[in-house]
């Protein structure tokens, strides 16, 4: 299976923020944001397989800004790492001023998703190639976050996460 | 500010996966999932602190079992530490047999709470008393995944999280 | 068949107003709080029933006090009683007082389902056993309701109803 | 107040039945056909008294024919009677066959509205004027729809209720 | 096939401007509005030719009047001329004042539907006989927007549309 | 007011679709397409322009080639040329291939909009700068279709309509 560049699966979603979105202090509901991320992030992975995918987690979201009603909401979703079966997926979220146009970062989120065929099995995916600093850093600390998600999951023992293990200890 | 029980907090939300919720193998949507557990998280952690809550962050969310069309899917929602202003809520979905009844869990969330004021503000909220096992497990184990996402969010430094370090540095 | 507790069936539900639920005096639609009603009624019957169930009749729902935008609402939804086929089922519905946690009883359904199977036609269903005070009233009142809806959908006779000739005729 | 006929509230809805709207054998869900009953007969009850209404009860709805997706569903709604400030509204749901355009019967809605002012107080209404044989038979048989509604509310007491003991004490 | 009178196929449609349909100054979304006009013209042009339809273009809608949250808007779409296998089909949309029920036309949408078989393939269908003032003048005028139709999609040359170009030259 | 280059308008969104937005042959609804058509649209003339803007006039959608259930639909809005206080907006619709990632322009949506103030009154917007051949072409056609709206609108007669004329009348 031929690699693919982090490039190729970036996908790009422009939501507005309506009154259903909001809670009563007129921010965005964090689970409507996260309905926006999923799919976002499930296209990126879809375009960088070619395949049915599924959520597999839900690894990192934080939120930093909160985000009015009527707001412009921009997604920017791209595969950071492929593994065998699954592939790391960030989500940028953007708020941008309507009068100057500028841009502002409000969340990140961290996803994993499987490849499926179609009774459910794990299918393998392409290898992911990064090629800017932020590509190459996002690939190089996926390692790191898969471990830590295993270990919530109880699958795996932190004595074995080995690349995690280096945070804390360095020998 | 007097304490509060885990129990006083507890959330019952019961839904049934719509053809609007799923992907085309048929299976409940994480983004959409994502949704129902922001909100019965929120609704636990207002009635943990009587205040307007805000979400600060999703720290975990595995997707174990895939959910059907058609599932009728309970979620309950707890508070599992109060912290200052924030409070960890973990959210239990169970997929129900309609036959037998029988309930299995499909997923785990762990969700964060921010207690706001008018201008958004943080207040803050009453500490939370665990009584049964899980909710002292959850309870004691809370401090550790705080530490986690402060380093994910870069507000913390690996060593300065002295809980989590510990799962790693056996002295 | 097995007989079942009412309290078997019980399902609770816990939404929040949101904007596009409320008129323009800002209360909850009659029709929005008839859809969360159905779902809550619905699962309570397939829960007694272990069957797919369908609506039959709405027999009577009470708006006693306007629901506010922003609130929350609780549905409690047990089979009443049970007959050959047909379930009737009560859903209590709730508004919290999101400081002191307070609940109202802001609206009372009464509503009737059927077991079906794949062609549609009606099934047997277990019965119903009360238990609670309230649970044994409603049970014994169901009869009279139920001849009531015969009446009004003119399946029968005002002289065959003899539970409810009672309430007018005492001799 | 200047007494209208029954038909200058008549109000035409015409629906499709989509995915989300059925249950897994397919049929419109009882809860959505509701949504649309109280819309078109909130309409039509603003369309009588010229205020904001809200709904007061619903006092029968009989689901007598399963109503597929994809169907082509008609409401027709028109105020049956008006007491000092409610509105007994009935809604007359129709199935369109595609081919033939030949329109069946599927449900008959009751519903009561009240007018209200800006604080939610009632507000008087015109009288109503039936014109129709069904509309004068609709309109006499209203009170005895009121009284049981009042009964089921605990708001009168059935020996109170002189039209609805007529239908079963002849002397 | 049996000629078909405009009246026949005439869809009203009667909605209420929710939150979530109106942009931040409170004016209904010309999307949501567009989302409208379709469905109740794809009725119209069923109704017209007992079959299935879909939308083949929309020609021209004029947003004359900004239409604000909970108003009562009439949707009447009717065919108004059936060439081969295609319909164009008016829509014209109304809104109420609550008081005192004047209508006030707030948009007029041409759109055309064309009748399919279950595999894609268009389908012949009745021709149309218009009898008002109105009706005759859009079928005669429909000749003209269906030649301006294939201009703007690349199918006809300016040369060959006769009844267009009589508009400008007229010798 | 400075003029701006048209790529700045740009808007991109990315959406699949979902049963609920298909008819009974499976394909995407002309309305729901409209929505979205919409939503792109207004974002890019409100990036051009800094103001809040409203839907002026659907001046021509055609559908080319149905679009499937869970279709990824690529929206691609781009403000075309910019007149006194109105923007026509061309939005390429594209469909693509899950496995080759191949895309297909399925349809294409010419829409005009209004920069307006706080009280609906229109306000003057920034010329525009057309660079590719593809923006340069649709520059130099927009006042065409702008003379054609206005003639459907009844606001212009075809005398007076030069560039539109010019189509028809080679003197």
């Amino acid at each position: 299976m031929k690699p693919k560049f982090a490039r190729e699966s970036l996908t790009i979603n422009t939501e507005v923020v309506l009154p259903n979105d909001t809670n009563h202090v007129g921010n965005l509901f964090g689970g409507k944001l996260m309905q926006w991320v999923d799919i976002s992030a499930a296209i990126a992975a879809q375009r960088h397989c070619g395949r049915v995918v599924v959520t597999a987690s839900i690894n990192h979201v934080s939120f930093d800004n909160p985000i009015k009603q009527n707001s412009i909401v921009t997604f920017e979703a791209k595969v950071s790492r492929a593994f065998n079966s699954s592939m790391e997926v960030f989500v940028d979220v953007w708020v941008e001023n309507p009068v100057t146009g500028q841009k502002t970062k409000c969340n990140e989120a961290i996803t994993t998703f499987v490849a499926i065929d179609q009774n459910g099995a794990p299918l393998p995916v392409p290898q992911l190639i990064p090629e800017t600093e932020e590509e190459k850093k996002r690939y190089d600390s996926a390692l790191r976050r898969r471990q830590l998600s295993l270990i919530l999951a109880g699958r795996m023992k932190p004595d074995e996460a080995t690349e995690l293990k280096a945070l804390f200890v360095k020998d």
